[in-house]
């Protein structure tokens, strides 16, 4: 088995083969994985929160259901879950703009900037920036459709087991969101195990 | 004031200068009204609702709360609404591969080639297609994240005002969606009427 470290607040890609099963483990436990999928021979096609909720008619699938593209194919499949099944696909990925906002001043990490450093370094400079697949990220839906912003709930060796429907890349971005509590205050490493 | 007729089944475009207002109407009632929004001066730059529902924390504005771009910068304001006030920005725009999974055969109408046409119609021939802003359109979200699909509760008249932030490009597609029940199993027109 191949595991790729991602340390925490970066992000790495992999290539997934067709078939394929890949495990994204929370190391330490209450971290957020912004996970991303692209076809391999077309990174214009990639996962796609908007038409995944059209297709399985929920706001995130559960175990044994896919993530469709923006071509509406089944791209991964969420095999199973061991973790407490707390996930988000509501919220954008973090970027400058993000963390400008809560009033950082300067350079801060970003699930956006991780995604396209991760990218190019396999040889993909221009990439559109998906909206992803929020791995242990707990954002209720609260009566009215508020939404809250709590602490995963995961722990250490917490995870999700993922397979791919087609040959693809995906990236993980260790989410470096230390403002608003999704992560617990303290942004630390994600795991991808490919099986 | 302008007012521009969306045909049922059709898409049209409109050009929105800052700060003006415009409201899109339901003109028979029970229909779904797709719109987009784009910056004029960069139509790389438009309305996402991830973006959107993180800045306001919440599935869908308020009135008097913005609709943000990519860049997490207003675009459009939800001035007032005339209507039951239920509304979705959770599920992508219908295209083919929405129809052909529905089992039709052959070409069906859809708001993603509506969108194209009226952008290239004003003259942007290649735009992405944003998860549209899905006015009057009843996806309740029940236990567990379950998606309903449910008739639009408008009657004729009712209506949604929205005031542009900024020089815009405004495309509202009449939702020819006739095989889930969304429009009531009958497609009908939309009106924009610029104030």
């Amino acid at each position: 088995m191949t595991s790729v470290d991602v340390p925490a607040r970066e992000g790495r890609g992999v290539r997934v083969a067709a078939g394929q099963r890949f495990r994204v483990v929370d190391v330490e436990g209450g971290q957020v994985a912004d996970t991303f999928a692209f076809r391999a021979d077309d990174v214009g096609e990639y996962h796609s929160a908007e038409h995944t909720r059209a297709y399985v008619s929920r706001l995130f699938p559960r175990p044994g259901e896919p993530f469709v593209t923006n071509r509406r194919r089944p791209i991964l499949w969420l095999e199973s879950d061991d973790s407490p099944g707390v996930h988000d696909m509501l919220c954008a990925a973090c970027d400058p703009e993000r963390y400008t906002g809560l009033g950082v001043e300067g350079w801060h990490a970003s699930c956006q900037e991780n995604l396209r450093r991760a990218m190019a370094e396999l040889g993909f400079d221009r990439v559109d920036v998906p909206q992803p697949i929020n791995l242990f990220m707990n954002i209720p839906v609260r009566a009215g459709g508020e939404l809250g912003w709590e602490p995963a709930p995961t722990r250490a060796g917490d995870s999700v087991t993922l397979r791919a429907e087609t040959d693809c890349v995906v990236v993980v971005s260790a989410c470096p969101q230390d403002i608003v509590p999704i992560n617990n205050g303290n942004p630390t490493p994600i795991a991808i195990e490919l099986l």
